[in-house]
């Protein structure tokens, strides 16, 4: 079952956002993914957010840029936890869609993450750390690609002593 | 009639808005305010944005901070001119605010203004200034305004010649 | 009859005001372009400014880059509502033409856009929402607008779709 | 059973992390809180991280200020989802405080909130709402929390309306 | 005869700006004081720099905040050296000052320099310093300046000792 | 004679430098080109310094970045008016050469200009304006200088029109 | 025998750098206290930069704020270890004495510390810990004090147990 | 024997920190480097700066970019003089990375350098200058070094006189 909501604002996020799309198909968490735009396609916004616990989603994950007011939109539409990431922007390289995402207003969190690549990767981690506090088998999965981190710095280790 | 709608995130905010407030009634202009939080009432948010323009609003200012999402969540459900106040906030003194605000993706602008107590006297005259695109009388109170700024110029200008 | 103004500092900024007119055109608006620079011609900015509300333009565009002088004094010589685009500049990527420009005195507004194109664009579409608010065609077109940008996003979604 | 793990570098984060065991309060959810500083009793925080799933502890809010590193070297001895508090720090307000914990790596997330009280508010929601994916009792109790926020909304209209 | 003329945007800037005429005045430099506002009254701005020269005035001192256009628009008008004073502001302290003022175009330089108090001291030391160029009791005047700066770094010390 | 003495920290200054030098010499002034380094020839700086004025050089213009001391450095040395250039820095883009060079203390004023080629044009212009306060002839260069600039921006109206 | 120099650019900087001399009284380290001014006071920096090694000192401690000169100028005189101390300035909260401190072209290495009072503490430990790389005494009292740190937490975790 | 140790997060940071080990080997310093992650391989991290003083370690060189917690942690666990080197990040260039490593708080010191290969370089050098304290040898290898700098000033002074 779909467990997962993965949206962005533009297809241009997408080279962004499969980084989170790819975690999840590693972890075989099923998701769905999805263009919403917060500032033109609000209605649609607010009928994603609202029907996806119904339709059985558990994190919501949502990047945008700029003035990025998709992650916080989503989040006043449902109570389920909405991981926001800030896709990097032309001028401000990002820092204008991480304030716009990270300092919301008490009563309505987003859980942030770094901006672009990294924090799109870290957001499919994210998702599975919340869905592991009660599926076991995401929980071991997380256990193993905790050891493929430590896998990963070991080859490089060996590639630095051949510098 | 009513023509503008001032509407702000939390009664916190009033301190900074009762400026745009100020210059409406300075110019004889019909304003409705109120508090509209888009992360804590967005369906409100959406109704306000929705039917302004049929309650015979001409301009909508909106004036939030942080995560400011509630002037763009505004402009993407009207095509009103929507005129932005970046609130001055806590830790960052309004950059997030501002940044929030202006940096809207093509499609949807919000007419940014300074941050605190100027923008939001701003955002009034602004207001002012789009209604008189098409109302003489606003026009000339403008005209009158204008004149009256380079009054208290001349009134600094004695006190500076005390000094 | 021409209705907006459209001006900049420098021809280098042209490659990003060529999306305002780009609006303007595609709303039917009538615009005059032109280069005026506050710093090296600043007779030619008074003059414009001041006469610009009696050869009928309603709505003036500036967009200026650095220390973005341009629609702030055109704002000091004229009661019409002056929108302003920050240029992206070199070293600073257009912060400073942001602050320059948006960080306007109590008593002289200027509605200030996001920097770069996504900026410009949407200073064609205030400008168009401005006029919109006595006159039903351009209204009606803006509502048009609305809808097609909903229809790109619906574009996006399919192309997301076969991702 | 306790199944939330509240942790600062220092008793003068206290201020701002009462507000994230307020929320936990409220929403009947037990913790446990405690001062575990990155730098100054680094094996403490190996061994309260490497330990926390264990003692059943199923999220855990970290708080830190300056070059904060608490949340993220908690998250890289935990698969537990990390949330990060940034303290508003003396010289830079808490900017840095921000991007030493929401800058972290592909690898091992932290789930950034605000800078400051706001923050430490959201984080007791966010971690009220992981543990919701699982808990209808939760659940519920978020879903009047949302409701809550409206009525302060409403509270606040009246006040404005009688400015 | 009066040979340098100090300007400012707002009688709240003389705070500030009182520290360059007291230099001035110690230096027994002859200066004129007035408020010119760009905004406000940019008429007079234009007239004040374009008269500057022919009433024998050799550097102009400007000092504004926020979105600072005053150094720079006097610096359009005339070609005597302009020294612009950003003037610290409320929300961000002055960065925006300091960058409308500095980051003017190739052709038109404005000599920009520290923001508030200490800048506005510096003004009128850099005054003096053109001034010297081709005035020797000046010149000597400086000199001596150097010097009690060295006495007063002397008096600092003996204080430090006694700690 | 040579009046006007250009240093700079590095030979990769140079691109940006020789811009100032070319105002120079379209103003006929003379000048001397040298490369100082503030932190890996600090002797050479002193006596640069202190020898300058009485070699005739009445304006210094120094360019540098990052942590750029050279500008400050000699203003501490000579009472001449010291213009600082800031090179647009590899990482932080000039902001940390900008701060660096104008937040100068009070006593010590450097004349600081744009980060970068603009600013070192600039910075040949404003050497030239100071020369100019006792100087007819490039009085009337300038002049002429500034009609230019009017040329320029004619040029540039030409080529929008055929847009 | 004295071993470390602690010097700042003003008096004014003694509530800051008392808390590294705090330090190496606490060490038993012995060290010099002065003002030396790299702006007001240049020779005297020459020389004393010059002399330090001779003079028996093997690590320099230099406090400065804004365009903060000192610890980079000293280092360009001196092979001695240099830390850098930014002292928080008033309009830009210490930005701009880290990044002119911070940012040393290769060659000339500034070891800077945090902003502040905490950064002048961690001066003295640093200071410390260089002259422990060849001190078994000072070594023990540095371990000694990491102790400290670890009883001073343990202290804050009762006071909050009792919170 | 090896006296110090050359850490960085990952093997794309060596593109950056070779010019540590480049100075190292000009000086004769001998070094151990390795990849030692602080999120991904924490234990490693721990076991390193634990044992590095008993292997003979005497200055640790850290690098890292981003939300970087690998110079303050290795701190955190040994009394060694720990350089951070700020790795120039993607999205905000570093400045995420010096005030990560930069911003510790009393009683953990991180001697932080300039970001990108400027630090890594000067790290190599004040690694150096803080042996040389009690190594006589590389003091005078050091004011070799101070020389060859002077002399690569007087190449360009050569090849700025052609230009």
């Amino acid at each position: 079952m779909v467990q997962v909501g993965v949206i962005m604002g533009s297809i241009s996020d997408w080279d962004t956002m499969i980084h989170a799309c790819k975690i999840l198909d590693d972890f075989g968490v099923l998701y769905e993914k999805d263009i919403i735009s917060a500032h033109r396609t609000p209605d649609d916004l607010f009928t994603y957010a609202k029907t996806a616990a119904d339709r059985g989603i558990k994190v919501i994950i949502a990047g945008a840029g700029g003035a990025a007011h998709l992650p916080g939109m989503v989040a006043s539409k449902t109570m389920l936890p909405v991981i926001g990431v800030p896709i990097q922007s032309k001028a401000l390289n990002g820092l204008d869609s991480l304030l716009s995402i990270v300092q919301m207003p008490a009563g309505v969190p987003v859980a942030t993450v770094a901006i672009g690549r990294a924090g799109a990767t870290n957001a499919g981690i994210l998702a599975a750390q919340i869905l592991a506090t009660n599926d076991q088998v995401i929980a071991e999965k997380l256990t193993k690609y905790e050891q493929s981190l430590k896998g990963k710095v070991a080859e490089m280790r060996d590639q630095l002593a051949n510098e």
